[in-house]
């Protein structure tokens, strides 16, 4: 209690966002997205975007086949840029863009975050099953990410 | 895909910021404060602050006790009171405390959010244990806030 009668409150502003966009779900990324990129202009921020192939979504058959694989890196490739693009017409500076593959939690914990060092890592919450349904990838990175997290409802 | 191609960012900002502060964590606490003092100072916001009166953290004979429930009922009320301070004192034009007794991630999700109704939920990552350890409160208000939540680690 001491500490908090003592204390005076200093402004508290990140300084680097990370958001995840999901290459099947523009619905719960578009608010995300927004959102980081209004923090970024806004505070004249590095802006981090990351989609994570999701490898795991395709079945045996297809990961053995080079065509669907080389399409899918193409097509997230692509959707990237987009973002990337989208997020530059706005007015953010500096856009960095990650494209990884594996489980999109765990890669950007691991690999992502490392790399790009950010204090703030903006995550959409999935409600395609139910409304609870924040999604098993965006608990991970709740979980798991040194950094704040926010997860952004629509 | 046709969608994102064709979508222009917008600003994304919140209206209306409530953050929970944890009467035995002014540590993580503090963070979570400043983070949500500092939007509300900045964007206008009214901001609530919650904080609730773990009764289950009470053995009991201390339950049982008017006298032990009553002294924390009285702490807990003052320390509220010294957070709304601190927060009009930095600037903060509209401030609304928000004091009840229960488990604090299900009372704030299921009587508190109904009230205030914002649409930003601030918490802090209690890091007692392991630094990975967001804390079960933490853990269930972002799995069942209507509204955005963030996380904020120091």
């Amino acid at each position: 209690m001491a500490d908090l009668e003592n204390f005076e409150v200093q402004i508290h502003r990140y300084e680097r966002v990370l958001v995840a966009v999901d290459s099947d779900d523009f619905g719960s990324s578009r608010p995300a997205f927004e959102y980081a990129c209004t923090m970024a202009k806004m505070f004249h921020l590095p802006l981090g975007i990351v989609s994570i192939l999701e490898t795991g979504d395709l079945n045996i058959f297809q990961t053995l086949s080079r065509d669907v694989l080389s399409n899918q890196r193409t097509a997230v490739a692509h959707l990237l840029e987009t973002y990337v693009e989208k997020a530059k017409n706005f007015g953010v500076l500096e856009v960095a863009p990650y494209l990884s593959e594996g489980k999109p939690g765990r890669t950007i914990v691991d690999s992502i975050i490392p790399m790009f060092k950010p204090d703030l890592l903006v995550v959409g919450s999935e409600r395609k099953n139910n409304p609870n349904d924040i999604g098993s990838q965006a608990s991970y990175m709740v979980r798991y990410a040194p950094c704040s997290v926010i997860v952004v409802r629509s």
